[in-house]
């Protein structure tokens, strides 16, 4: 039974981020229930979603008052388009975002996933500088392991990888600026002596084209699908502070930070630094449905505001902009990480996992240990003293999969790059278990 | 009550497409609840929803075997990443597409909205001649009057327009073709006397740089969002055979025309043009959650099926890639059409509009009247002479949109584009009614 549907869908299925010829050695897991932090097989296995099925679902699966609130709206509207109509769970969600997100964002744009909301965030800011007579700011800067998503906008302004290098035909030309990836330091410095030197680039990039700049894009404090780097917030403020000194808008990608995820609300409350567009997605619906927002300052909606004759109007829309079922189970996942206290949950959490990954820095081929919040990495390596990295014809990663799959947990490395994404809705103990069980993965690895 | 919440939405929410000023004119609906056609406001009062909400809602709000789906569905399994894992409402989904789709259309890509969709077509098509040692092809041909959506990818190959000329900074290059706009002949001929003489231009690209070509995108027989243009077939199949002479792949954007609105469940089904890659959205859930596929041939996935090491892997996805709960409204979505005979109803309903659209072109100001199947479509001029539009600054498609709301009508017209996509759930009555209406809207313009 389960091997029938297994063969239906390598007939009929492409599935995404994957060399589909791999489900010959290992062919992906038939999942027809989910509770809590368990994905649960058709063959009647149990797996812990170490990752939080790609880093949405915060609350646990199956989650009552979620689905309570689903429910509830499809009984009433289940979608209407959002142009000439409004509704009250996009009204209500717009006005609890804008209530807990970093002072000065007032304004909400939907959108249906975290590509889409840093599109529209790429695209509000170079209309901006058309709409405010200063059409040269055209150029956009990121960070190289910067990720901001698959579509050709967002693939621009990400960081050059195997992600995205064989589109370069389509991409538009953007700068990239090096990483604050410590444990690779791009200037052989070590924190905090190293005075935040990498951020040369960047100055220099504004002192030359400062007036070019349209905006910089940056994930805060963790730059995770470039690898779970996590870096120090001096670099965000400094990023922050020279981007605004060449009068550049500063985005700030929280699809992966936000709610709760890093021990805070969103990741740059942990600093002082404040953006103009904030791009959200993923835990907004706690991993139930699809959905994006930008949320921007008024001062960015107001250079769009005015007589429609003068054509500053914004052109962006999608079929299913501010979908109501999406839109109400945000509502309720965000009345639920106030109600429930989810951040202090999270600060808590992440004392216990921050101390059990340090178990990990006693492994041979253990190279770096780094985590925020919820989020925990270990950087596999080949050898210690050089920091080589294992051979991507070894596929460390794939090896780590497949045997935490056997401990019952999906694990979904980035490479060399083995990493934990955990839902809040763990236990203690469970997140010792999860913790303790791919240790056991790590230490058998051949 | 009602002004309240319209204020709040006026602090808070950034409308898409929408010049916001335009709302002190005439403030956004606050729709509360909706059934079959129907959508109702706060204060007692209920619209027509003549645009089946954005030409997604083709079976009527509030349906109780979608609904139905939807709340088995999330008692089950609401979301799990789709990377090393499947589960039944995507496999069903997936067969029930290539059973339905045009001949050769084998694997199905899943994303979340019709442009990321298009998106994952041009980067196939683009990779596919990258694995297979023609990295020389890169361009990409649209057409003029072609809209496949607005993430930066989907704007290039989109045609030119008031939409996306802002963003052109961002924009690939792309080649793009005179529309077969027959009421504006691009060659001043006539259908069809004009033996398609609008398809030179592409003709001479694919002479000259055919070799160079990745694939020519189109929407089958209507230009939707450019215009309501309904084509000859002839027009579609000619461009098909000229690319593939050179070729290119095809790919057939049937976001809008797809699940049974122009009378087939394709459009192209009425031609004898068939695509590598068909693009779908919209419909597929019936206008209840954001959900796209992209399906291709087994010759296109073949070309990325290899060992890893090869690097031929397709790196694309987003977060709810294939949500079960989408995937599960829409597999009850696609039992509706068949089960319930949608094609044969729409073809029914399409003879009561496409008759009632002919008393519009008595109408002082109608240049044309144009449709196929459940769209239907008027264009205003300011002299049906010369074919002389209305200026923009008259926003005639404003103010019809504002008398329409009037007569229980939400009419959205694309400029001086009055159109209908109505929902398939009508009576043959209501249909009549909304055409009167619209009737009585047009005939009072001043």
């Amino acid at each position: 039974m389960v091997s029938e549907w297994i063969s239906r869908d390598a007939a009929r299925c492409w599935h995404p981020f994957t060399q589909m010829k791999d489900y010959e050695l290992q062919p992906p897991l038939l999942i027809t229930r989910a509770r809590g932090a368990k994905l649960f097989s058709a063959d009647g296995n149990y797996y812990y979603d170490t990752i939080s099925s790609w880093w949405c679902n915060t609350l646990g699966h199956n989650h009552p008052r979620l689905k309570a609130a689903l429910r509830r709206q499809m009984n009433q509207l289940e979608h209407t388009l959002f142009a000439g109509i409004t509704h009250p769970p996009a009204i209500e969600l717009a006005e609890r975002l804008t209530a807990i997100a970093p002072e000065g964002l007032k304004k909400v744009f939907f959108s249906d996933n975290g590509s889409t909301a840093v599109e529209v965030a790429l695209k509000m800011s170079l209309q901006y500088w058309r709409n405010t007579a200063q059409p040269q700011r055209s150029l956009f800067i990121g960070l190289d392991h910067g990720y901001h998503g698959d579509t050709v906008g967002a693939m621009s302004v990400s960081g050059r990888s195997a992600f995205n290098e064989v589109f370069s035909p389509l991409l538009f030309d953007a700068r990239h600026v090096p990483a604050p990836y410590c444990y690779r330091c791009p200037c052989g410095k070590q924190y905090p002596s190293c005075g935040i030197a990498c951020l040369e680039p960047l100055r220099q990039i504004c002192a030359a084209e400062g007036n070019r700049v349209s905006a910089l894009i940056i994930e805060p404090l963790l730059l995770a699908a470039g690898g779970m780097i996590v870096y120090p917030r001096e670099y965000l403020e400094g990023a922050v502070a020279i981007a605004r000194g060449c009068g550049a808008h500063i985005i700030f990608d929280e699809i992966a930070t936000g709610f709760c995820r890093t021990g805070t609300m969103f990741a740059c409350e942990q600093t002082a630094a404040t953006p103009d567009f904030l791009c959200l997605s993923k835990g907004i619906t706690a991993g139930y449905l699809p959905l994006g927002v930008t949320l921007v300052t008024e001062q960015i909606y107001q250079a769009f505001y005015d007589d429609y004759t003068r054509k500053k109007t914004f052109y962006h829309g999608h079929t299913y902009t501010a979908n109501p079922l999406a839109c109400a189970v945000a509502v309720e996942a965000l009345k639920i990480y106030t109600e429930e206290r989810v951040v202090e949950r999270v600060q808590s959490q992440a004392v216990v996992l921050q101390k059990a990954m340090q178990q990990f820095r006693h492994l041979p081929n253990v190279g770096d240990v780094r985590g925020i919040g919820m989020v925990g990495a270990v950087e596999l390596v080949r050898d210690r003293a050089t920091k080589e990295p294992f051979a991507f014809e070894q596929r460390v990663g794939f090896q780590v999969y497949r045997e935490g799959l056997a401990e019952h947990l999906l694990l979904r490395p980035l490479g060399n790059v083995i990493y934990f994404f955990l839902p809040f809705c763990l236990r203690d103990a469970e997140i010792l278990r999860i913790v303790r069980r791919t240790h056991a993965v790590l230490a058998h690895l051949k």
